[in-house]
């Protein structure tokens, strides 16, 4: 068996997205010990760090060693308990992850069904929290990413609050691309990954829980049914304490990436970051349009990170896919769950939203749905996006 | 905040031990997508290269996307239900962990405990299965990490397998450093970690499953309460069907890292690598004890990867690694549970498992206990290894 030496692509899919050379370096640095000193302060900044990124004072913030599903399961294993209800608002794959959560917990979930591709309806939440006076936890997701639809977090965490309920929000695909504001929303938990907007190597995922939620977490009449999530046992190793013990070996080289990807962050400003992610969303969006492509989600409720786009009929969605990534070596998302077969996800996130990666994609997919005698206008796209960046 | 540079240390304890630098540098290679075909084709060659350091056929062979604890916590989800009972078999700390674990899947736990620092007795598991005749799995640590202890995995899985049980063995710090013959020992369930013997970077746990595993994880009554490690679900990304389906976004970099760390691991030998590390820590034991310092495992029992050395009496521990730490940029490890304080842990694994670091580790303890006028003889280490290092 050889060394693998992977081609290099232009990450434009649902992420991981195209990861910055200063974090793929960083991640070559010398590995040492999970309870060194040094590397110790290094996670102190790591959770300043995401205190930024989360917008938050929380002082349990810090990244669990597992991807955004282990982040997932960490929020509702720790403030989920056998039997609790939970309203679970469902608008695309990641509300259906949700339930499964629940469930596994031994608890009840209570759906509140929303469209696919459109933002969650947080009158549809009060009617549920109304006929469930006895439910504990709100879930939704903030950025669906297997829609590209982004809710109003705000107003459906007021929502839950004023109904006695903590909320626990998936913002996998919207944090470092979008306003995350946990403070100003006043979310509880929190959860996101390291290979969308961040711009990370996918491996880690972040998280925020409020005190109200700590307390509850301490508070649990059970145990928490996962050991290695278990925040009980993980804030000793993670926590403010100066002395920490030993818990399970943290990802030292994955843990490099993410501090400097937030540094990376940091150094660019969030607010200039999720300006980014607009001017060229609708940059990209000039060009599919011209190009006479649709939107499936509508204006006002779209993720500028992610873009689903409609799939004209007869074109064979695998076929254009597996072009582009040959002929062009780009990689663009295939719909999921409900949407597979229907839509296109093009992301914009972090590292790879960019200008040129705009006309890459423009061009790429403008060259081969031509190729494939697909019903889309020739030559106006690149125009079109140009002009958008002015 | 600023890029994070870390110092260069030589890591001698528990793990992580040194990476090689071929891995680190995979590791940096661009990120491409979890479902990119030429991504597929390299899962592909990881677990072929898995089976070979498991030795096994099992198809089920693979990394768990997080580190060790998630390995072992996939080995007790899936295998057993709640209200089963389930041997656990404890002489250090992992087999305490290992309780843990049984006691979040609402089962029960039957404990044999062993005395620490030394091999679990075959006899007093069968004697706990005899009284036990309605157990369903047996437990144990094929190496302990926390003694430094070495178990016949072999013996231990005849007498579980001739009373009906499935095994569930640890082997974080034996695999790639001792023999781990899972077909010839037919073992059921197994776990690693990247961190030790493969020398790899600390992040995913390698697992290996057989037949009657498998079996047992198709027929469960009850879903598996981690949706995360549910292996009914991973089977559909790292399983045989060539069409994967997304399940979790894998750390693709840290796979990249752990690739080239088992294609180092071929290329060298299996054979060849168990001969490496008993040969240095023949060359570590021969030093050890010409400064006249004890090892805690009896000979015969001992993993010639992690060596246990005795704290002699009135010798602060914590300064003595600060100062290994400070001075030589040296890590060794603690003792850990009922061995804080009272043993160094001294890793020879994988990468670090060298003559150099054998000097290096003697030259360095014995200038730093010297300095503290610990009761250590001076100026004999050094010839006792090179000398059996031949």
């Amino acid at each position: 068996m050889k060394s693998f030496h992977p081609p290099q692509r232009t990450l434009m899919g649902p992420g991981p997205s195209d990861v910055s050379p200063r974090v793929l370096e960083a991640m070559a640095r010398p590995t040492i010990g999970h309870l060194d000193p040094v590397f110790v302060s290094m996670m102190d900044e790591v959770k300043a760090l995401l205190k930024y990124a989360f917008m938050t004072q929380n002082e349990l913030t810090m990244p669990v060693s597992a991807p955004g599903s282990a982040g997932m399961e960490t929020c509702f294993v720790n403030l989920v308990e056998p039997g609790d209800k939970v309203i679970v608002c469902q608008n695309g794959v990641f509300g259906g992850r949700m339930k499964e959560n629940v469930e596994r917990c031994g608890a009840i979930p209570v759906m509140v069904q929303g469209e696919w591709g459109r933002a969650i309806d947080p009158q549809q939440l009060e009617e549920a929290l109304k006929a469930n006076g006895d439910a504990k936890i709100v879930a939704f997701v903030h950025a669906e990413t297997s829609t590209g639809a982004i809710s109003d977090a705000k107003t459906l965490t007021e929502i839950a609050h004023r109904h006695g309920c903590l909320v626990i929000a998936d913002a996998v695909t919207s944090l470092g691309g979008s306003p995350v504001k946990v403070d100003e929303w006043k979310l509880d938990a929190i959860y996101s990954g390291t290979q969308k907007c961040l711009s990370c190597t996918p491996g880690l995922s972040p998280v925020s829980f409020s005190d109200a939620a700590v307390e509850k977490i301490r508070n649990r009449k059970t145990k928490v049914q996962s050991w290695f999530l278990d925040l009980n046992l993980v804030m000793g190793y993670w926590g403010a304490n100066a002395k920490r013990a030993y818990h399970h070996t943290a990802p030292i080289n994955a843990l490099y990436g993410l501090h400097e990807a937030l540094v990376i962050l940091e150094e660019e400003g969030l607010e200039n970051a999720w300006a980014r992610h607009d001017k060229h969303h609708l940059a990209l969006r000039a060009g599919i349009e011209a190009m006479g492509l649709q939107f499936v989600v509508p204006e006002g409720e779209r993720l500028p990170q992610l873009n689903a786009i409609a799939i004209p009929d007869g074109v064979d969605d695998a076929r254009v896919r597996g072009m582009l990534l040959s002929d062009w070596q780009l990689e663009i998302g295939a719909g999921l769950g409900a949407m597979a077969g229907k839509v296109w996800r093009i992301g914009l996130m972090g590292h790879a939203c960019n200008a040129r990666n705009v006309l890459l994609c423009l061009s790429a997919m403008e060259d081969v749905l031509t190729r494939l005698n697909a019903p889309v206008k020739k030559g106006a796209a690149l125009e079109a996006a140009t002009k958008a960046l002015g």
